[in-house]
């Protein structure tokens, strides 16, 4: 027997297990309906990653999944910006809508009496914010596109609190519409029977909806592409392993995992036709991601296989070179632990990085929402005018 | 104060803490020699990685180190052919010594009354030994030589058990040799100052004693250079995490510890001078050696940082090119998991080839106990008289 979910007529999951569980003899109702409300996924409670809900922002916990499904209900900024440290809530697209929320929570939430009293706290919360991560550029970008709108107002306190709520879902909605642009864009690249490896997570659970690489190949998958994934784990915090692989199984497109020094293998062995990664910075000379992206960079290079990065506008910071970027360092133990359990010697140092940067010369397309742009276009430098040209 | 653990007359443990554990207060004597005894390291129990004592092979179980140091005493070649499927006795010149030892336990308890009867016994226990692990080939070639050795004596069953056993324990003192003339070749290449990344374990864990790529860089740092090494964890089975930086935290030499993925960042930073790796089979046209040695390979290759392999000649294989050999292909498990964790989704599934195959153009140098071999003598493929010439 199956139990059907339904959201606002939309079926968002769809579990055989949870009847079974409910009608076993010995057990009352009220008891099997808790059981049904800790068992159902994410989607029964959540149609987006992120989800604006009377004050609160409920999204999952991913450094749960995907041993469990675990929604966190944030009441503050505070709560936003430790979720982004933490990386409960991460992927660069994501951490832009979170903090837009961030801050619709302190206006949301706030006493102020006056519209400067308001301004000030939205200040406070977004220098508390930009603190989290200093190499995804999606997070200045959002916080920075919630204080000019509020800054360019000149409502009362009230009004201000509204579009502060309204600006950030509004981004959220954008995101979406963004990333299924990126997908029909990148679909064109996609051919019949292409294997793929991507790296990390860049899949609906780094975005609001739809992902960036993932929604490439959701969206050739959904056109009758026969797609195959090849996954790496993506150490130290394992998102491939954890979440793309995850996501894919939930779309039903073949996964194979593998270790992250696997891919010169699989590449030798002719396993591969293209890469696609998702980008925490896309800069004049450089995209900047996940650790390890510039290692299947040079190897897809030598292996003569393309090397695509899907990201959208707001991940764009044209304005710098990678030499500007700081590079977040996190802390050495997640590379002596894997999920709390130490692997290393007790005495053991480790370096790591949380990102590496990519140049130009080994991508050989960027697909945004505005289009796909080829090497031709950009050569070893990316300039505003290329993606002008783009349209509007 | 310390305390000093000698064997037969040499020094094999000094530690500080003990004698301060036994000196508090409210101990009774008993119990503090009990606590001497379980704090000791191994190197109290064993000078070797591996020993033959009375009928027993005795070595470390490398799948527990770091975290424990559990001494597994082997009965039968039964026992150590698990125990080498297992990867509790694992690195190419170890898995051979053991596989001696192996054919050694079997003549040491063997009821047979015949040359031919001990003879059959043996060959049932090669045959087992060989089915083990299909790359490393140190396996066959010690399984070969001790065949061999016993196939070209006439003596009686006692003798030719006796014989059977020295055989193993001169293998086990020549690996030491060998390893030894390895790290003393191979220092040569080493500089003040030089920041060595390695892969893997290639250490004295690998072998008898002293290392192959860990030998060079131990004795350049006793020579006073003063090196540093970078340690990729190398997943699945994390070797360089758990084994390499041990034993180097062991030498008091200066380790880094860093994921798999971040070794074209550190590259790329500069912070690498030279890559020494180990081997598990050198064939005419390329080295064979634990997955992941080819990604590294690739990215020295990429930002011009020498690339070296040492291996004993026990570890050469000239006859076969890199086509004919069988990649071991390990259980799915040690991808989705990580020491019995799992990390991946229930449904996932995963490759884990347990080598890859570097072709000879990555290569700078090979490091054996004749010499040390470069590109110019050796090309594209490696010949029997290049090795000739270095030498009987």
């Amino acid at each position: 027997m199956t139990l059907y979910v339904e959201r606002m007529g939309h079926l968002v999951a769809e579990h055989q297990m949870l009847l079974k569980d409910a009608l076993l003899p010995n057990r009352i109702g009220i008891y099997c309906l808790l059981r049904i409300e800790f068992l159902i996924p994410w989607e029964a409670h959540l149609v987006r990653t992120i989800e604006w809900k009377d004050g609160l922002v409920v999204t999952l916990d991913q450094t749960k999944l995907p041993g469990e499904e675990v929604l966190i209900k944030l009441k503050n900024c505070g709560e936003v910006a430790s979720a982004i440290r933490e990386m409960r809530i991460r992927g660069a697209p994501l951490i832009g809508v979170a903090a837009a929320y961030g801050l619709a929570l302190t206006a949301h939430h706030s006493k102020a009496r006056y519209r400067e009293e308001l301004m000030d706290e939205l200040e406070a919360s977004a220098d508390l914010l930009k603190k989290m991560r200093p190499t995804a550029v999606n997070l200045f970008w959002a916080v920075e596109r919630v204080l000019k709108s509020a800054r360019g107002s000149f409502a009362g306190v009230e009004l201000l609190k509204r579009s502060v709520i309204e600006e950030a879902e509004k981004m959220a909605d954008e995101d979406v519409e963004t990333n299924r642009k990126i997908g029909e864009h990148g679909s064109k690249l996609v051919e019949d029977g292409d294997t793929f490896l991507t790296h990390c997570n860049a899949g609906r659970l780094a975005t609001v909806d739809y992902g960036t690489a993932l929604a490439v190949i959701q969206m050739a998958w959904k056109q009758g592409k026969r797609v195959k994934v090849i996954v790496d784990e993506t150490r130290p915090l394992l998102q491939g392993a954890r979440l793309t692989v995850y996501e894919l199984i939930q779309d039903g497109i073949p996964v194979t995992l593998i270790t992250d020094n696997m891919v010169g293998y699989v590449m030798s062995k002719g396993m591969v036709d293209k890469v696609i990664v998702g980008a925490d910075r896309i800069v004049r000379d450089a995209v900047i991601n996940k650790i390890g992206t510039y290692t299947v960079a040079v190897l897809a290079s030598e292996h003569s296989i393309p090397f695509y990065v899907a990201a959208p506008l707001s991940t764009f910071d044209l304005t710098a070179l990678s030499r500007d970027v700081a590079i977040e360092e996190r802390s050495p133990e997640e590379v002596t632990h894997i999920q709390c359990h130490r692997i290393a010697p007790k005495d053991a140092w480790a370096f790591n990085p949380a990102f590496d940067i990519t140049p130009l010369r080994y991508v050989g397309a960027i697909i945004c929402e505005k289009g796909v742009i080829f090497p031709s276009e950009y050569g070893n430098s990316l300039e505003s005018e290329t993606l002008k040209r783009l349209g509007p």
